[in-house]
C-alpha cells in the first residue's frame, strides 16, 4: 500500500509539473518578447517562509515571501544564481490593527494579516524559457486570474536594480 | 535502500520527540504549579505558516507566526481545541525601512525583516502536562536559551483573554 502511496504521490506530482510547464503564452517563435507564467504554482501555500515585510504607501499591505524547496535551499546555501525550478510567491494581506491584541498589550501597538490584498505573486526560475527577463517568468494573480501582460511587463524593468542578486529583492531571514 | 532511508528518518524522528516530550521542569508532583518549555522544538523555521503582524511601541518588530502539521491541520479545518501535539512557533526580527525597495519604489514605503529579535516563542498543546495553563506549555528563548519562569508565568494570564479560540491570539490567513 505504501509503494502505490507514493507512486500516486509521484504521479500526481508530475502531472501539475507537466501542467505547470506547459507553453504560457500563445506567442510563436518570438525569442526576444517576454514570456509570463499563468497558472499558479499549486500547494504554494505550503512552502516554507522566506521573509516578511511591510508596503505603506499605495499598497498599504503586509505580506510574506514563501519558497519552494529549491528557493529555499539555495538562500540557506548562499548560493546565486538561484537554480532552474526555484519558485518565489508573495503573498500580502491588509494590515490591520488588533483591536484584541491592543486590548491585552494595553495600548495602541498591534497590527496583524486581515483579508488577502494585491493578489500573489510569483517569481520562476528558468533560465531558457524566460532568457529575456533574467531567467525569471513573472506571474500576478488577482482572485486566481493571471494579470494582463502589460501589467507583468511592468515587473523585470524594477527588478533589474537587484540584478547582483539575481534580480531578487527578499533576502532570506533566519 | 528508500525503506532504510525513511526508517533512519522515522527513528531521528521519534528520538527528536523522545528527548522533545522529555520532562521540562524540575519540579517534583507540583501538580497546580504550571510547567513551561525548555527545549526549542526541532525544525520550527521549516514549518508552515499562519500569519504575519507587526507590533509597535517597546517591541517595534515585524513577526511571523509558524505551525507544525497538527497546528496548520487544526487551523485549516476549524477545530477548537487544537490537539494535543499542536505546536505554534513566533519568530519576530527588526522592523527595518528598506532603502533598496523604497529607491525602486521611488518613495519610502518599504519595511523589511532585518536581524531577529525580541526572541523566538512557542506554545505547546499538551492538556494534560499543561492542564493548569490551559493545556498549553509557554516557551520563549533568546539566543536558544529559555526564559526565566518569572517571564513565562506572564504568558498565560494574557492568553487567558482569548479563551473562546483556545487561548490562541493568532488566526490563519489563507
Amino acid at each position: 500500500m505504501k509503494r502505490i502511496a507514493l507512486l500516486l504521490v509521484a504521479v500526481a506530482t508530475l502531472a501539475g509539473v507537466v501542467a505547470y510547464m506547459a507553453p504560457s503564452s500563445g506567442q510563436a517563435g518570438g525569442e526576444a518578447a517576454p514570456i509570463f507564467v499563468t497558472k499558479i504554482p499549486p500547494g504554494y501555500r505550503d512552502w516554507r517562509l522566506i521573509s516578511v515585510a511591510r508596503e505603506e504607501g499605495d499598497l498599504n499591505d503586509i505580506r510574506a515571501i514563501l519558497g519552494n524547496d529549491q528557493a529555499i535551499k539555495a538562500y540557506r546555501e548562499g548560493k546565486l544564481p538561484f537554480p532552474d525550478g526555484t519558485i518565489i510567491a508573495r503573498i500580502a494581506w491588509s494590515y490591520d490593527p488588533s483591536e484584541e491584541n491592543n486590548k491585552t498589550f494595553g495600548r495602541p501597538q498591534s497590527f496583524v494579516a486581515g483579508p488577502p490584498k494585491n493578489g500573489v505573486q510569483f517569481m520562476v526560475k528558468d533560465s531558457r524559457k524566460y532568457a529575456s527577463t533574467g531567467g525569471w517568468g513573472y506571474a500576478h494573480f488577482d482572485d486566481g486570474k493571471p494579470a494582463d501582460e502589460a501589467v507583468l511587463k511592468t515587473c523585470f524593468p524594477c527588478h533589474q536594480a537587484i540584478k547582483a542578486r539575481d534580480f531578487v529583492f527578499t533576502r532570506y531571514v533566519p
